[in-house]
């Protein structure tokens, strides 16, 4: 059995990916939650973890010997695993296009990351009023995310953003998270497709999850004292 | 025929990775190199990238009517293309693990990147000597380089990270360019490796390229004045 490794659900935005695509996908899998405590050496996420991988990091993806870490190297991973689920899309250049789409989410949109870390059970919209007033860069993050998503959403026949759900979809899904969290201004096309990842019953799932969690990390909480 | 745009050979890390790879494994494309002249909107750079794609950065790989941006995606691109070429690992699991290692090198390593940006021609040991005394966070991005490259290193039969020359080692031959220019320490080991990846023929031709060159730009120099 596939046993994945994961943070705070409401915290964990790269832990979030592959569980999406697993359990949105249908690959069963066991789940296991190391609390985020703090990231020091001495906490006990980190002793946990580094007990499993030198990485240090959740998310890792553990298939008998086998330890695969990195979101996107894990998702990679149960394409091969499982052709028969069409992870990527079957179509070569829509392939070539949602991996270029989920490598610079990997790599880039760091105004975002950084400045609206995603925190699903907080309503942070005044704060991400603010945000977006002050930061030129978040603004040009979610202009970029437009350009990306609109081309996708307008051409597919289906609901996502290769018509079937997706390795891209469930790479945004945390970017879904923040939009709505922050309150963040979307145009109307994108933010029925925010919605609708909402209401995938893997989303639900996790988000239920981090709901649950009743965890307050003040490490993960730049704009709130309390719960 | 495959036609690639690339930034300067002496700054450009993200446009050497697909390079490389190309080049090393005889994959026959074109070149076009569009000088990074300044990456403010109207700049020379910026209407030459976005005439050809709204990503506004390189690489960009054009194979006919398809275009594909983020080096990961094109080296994934590439790959499934030329099949017979073994771009990756042959090995599930050591394909899982080069996808890992890469992956984490797509992500990760901020300190390393902003603080130490590559520059070929220039040699910054002095300048290398304080950022590593002043910086943990460099010094932690390079023993997580260590702690990547070793087990490889020590591991397989062959010189490079997975035996055969891979889209591991296209991935970190730009961060082999830095560790020299700014004289990191490192394990024998690895530096054993960071040379053979200089001696390759393709990083040799990029290096030269570079030399070549003779561009200094400011805003990619925040440690020389002039050459």
């Amino acid at each position: 059995m596939l046993k994945l490794y994961i943070g705070n659900k409401n915290y964990s935005s790269w832990s979030m990916r592959p569980w999406m695509l697993m359990r949105q996908s249908g690959i069963h899998f066991d789940e296991v939650k190391l609390r985020f405590d703090s990231f020091a050496p001495d906490s006990q996420f980190k002793q946990q973890v580094l007990s499993l991988s030198p990485i240090g990091k959740v998310p890792l993806l553990v298939d008998d010997e086998l330890i695969i870490w990195d979101s996107l190297a894990i998702c990679e991973y149960l394409a091969e695993r499982f052709p028969e689920k069409h992870l990527w899309p079957q179509h070569a250049a829509q392939r070539a296009r949602a991996r270029s789409l989920v490598s610079e989410m990997h790599s880039g949109f760091s105004s975002l990351r950084s400045l609206c870390p995603m925190n699903i059970e907080a309503r942070l919209h005044e704060v991400g009023a603010q945000l977006w007033e002050q930061h030129a860069d978040l603004r040009a993050d979610v202009r970029r995310l437009e350009a990306l998503w609109l081309p996708q959403l307008q051409a597919a026949h289906g609901p996502m953003l290769f018509e079937q759900f997706s390795i891209a979809d469930a790479f945004f899904a945390p970017v879904c998270m923040r939009l709505n969290s922050y309150g963040l201004p979307t145009s109307q096309i994108v933010t029925a497709y925010v919605q609708r990842i909402c209401l995938l019953p893997s989303t639900q799932e996790w988000v239920q999850g981090a709901l649950a969690e009743n965890d307050f990390l003040p490490f993960e909480e730049p704009y709130r004292t309390q719960r």
